[in-house]
């Protein structure tokens, strides 16, 4: 009996991190990889991930990794996406399939559209909505996305079997595959992560301006050191984030504002019953709606 | 040889919540207690304190509660400090000792100084940075306070041997106890404290009235979850510190304020360089003068 085949045999990882490790070793762990090629800008990093068996090879330069791959995801901050598209593109085998796992899609869409001159049927976008404060192929583990949501945007040109392939390969890490419209998801995600990202760093910055800084950072409580732990997140990441996703993070943080320019008004004006009104609105919303 | 008396004989706790109950259930692990009698104006909470031997006995009426007492523990919101206290004070022990955990103390002694006609030397202000997002006697336990600080704000007229008390009372409960001045208090707590439980209250607010809020909060990530469950704390608790920290809250709100105008504008500017900056400042701060 001929022995099963993995459902990718030569897999590519542009951008050994948190996410692409993660991927890496979740796929090798279910068997379902034959060879791991891994690129980046950092040789160091890549032959720790060598190191630690989460790829078995390494280029420097993307047009040779890609070659001869069935899968190739691109997980480099977004602004990074289109030089690396630029450069893999005449590079890629006919039949390879391309993603990558981007926060924001919509300017995705636009590099690959810009790139290739179209939207090209082998080009799945995917957002793994998973993570932790910690960067590098050093932080990767393998479980990073069971019972997390992986989600695919899909356009009317992508073919249905390159999205498949994506689906599938997301579910083998444990993740649920959801679908969603590029926009749409970056309304959301603008809302759930971008927005509390923004807020975390103005927090941990403003604060850390202040004179008596040593002091507010020894007496921080509880509530502070969930608050700041994201702001330790990869900086380039999220200024690429929010660049790629301005428009609808803008309209975020304006109504953020609007609120709580109305939540410091009532504060001011000792109006306990709008102050009152707003803390159970929202103690309410995250109680319900919240389920951990 | 005579048996070694507890620190203190009967303790008083006025709001057995989650701190006065912490701390009753703490003091009993010690074997530091005689007799804990509760108060409180919910009598199925008190029941169920009796229920849990978090306290042994309960008063409904405040200046019944305090009879013969040695030590008061005042664990009600902020705005109910002034109430308990007109009521308390004519019915106190002579020797008695107060102190509450108010998570504000310039409106605190100024409660005090009103009731009392001065400051009086057995009236120590407390505050211990403790606490989860969860209320209610059910959510006390012994080990809440353990390496955490308690902040005492004694004042000129404060007796020696009531703050003595206070000190060697939560240095039994496993705290860190450390004096500060009650201004300076209230400033490094509206920076680590205040200030952040308002943000992620209007987070969730602004995002809990979205059009599709239920789906924002399905897709909450990682970092929304840390930021929001801060949310879920007591809705009164949090109104009376706002109300009763308003000027410093007010003044931080309004540096937060300018830094997240500063860097909306630098996303809609494009200012790649000025938005990275920003979080490796926060990254930088938050890494190196923020120790887990």
């Amino acid at each position: 009996m001929a022995e099963k085949l993995p459902l990718i045999q030569r897999l590519c990882i542009i951008g050994v991190g948190l996410i692409g490790g993660s991927l890496a070793r979740a796929l090798r762990e279910a068997g379902e990889v034959g060879e791991v090629i891994g690129c980046g800008r950092g040789e160091a990093n890549l032959q720790t991930a060598v190191r630690l068996g989460v790829i078995d090879r390494y280029h420097l330069d993307p047009a040779r990794a890609v070659a001869g791959a069935d899968v190739v995801v691109i997980a480099v901050p977004l602004g990074a996406i289109e030089p690396v598209l630029r450069t893999i593109v005449p590079h890629l085998a006919a039949t390879a399939i391309i993603t990558d796992v981007g926060s924001a899609k919509s300017s995705v869409v636009a590099d690959v559209a810009r790139v290739y001159g179209q939207i090209p049927p082998n080009f799945v976008p995917g957002h793994p909505i998973a993570g932790t404060e910690n960067s590098g192929v050093e932080a990767a583990f393998a479980t990073l996305f069971q019972r997390r949501r992986v989600i695919l945007t899909p356009l009317a040109e992508t073919a249905a079997a390159a999205h498949d392939l994506i689906k599938r390969m997301w579910e083998l890490t444990g993740a649920e595959v959801v679908d969603m419209g590029v926009h749409h998801h970056d309304a959301v995600l603008a809302a759930t992560s971008h927005l509390p990202h923004l807020l975390a760093y103005t927090l941990v910055d403003t604060l850390a301006r202040l004179d008596d800084r040593a002091e507010i950072f020894r007496y921080a409580a509880g509530g502070f050191r969930d608050f700041t732990r994201i702001a330790s997140s990869d900086p380039t990441m999220w200024r690429d984030i929010c660049v790629a996703n301005r428009e609808q993070l803008l309209e975020m943080i304006a109504l953020f504002n609007a609120d709580l320019a109305q939540l410091a008004e009532a504060i001011r004006d000792d109006d306990h019953a709008a102050i009152l009104a707003t803390f159970q609105r929202a103690k309410r919303a995250r109680d319900n709606l919240y389920l951990e």
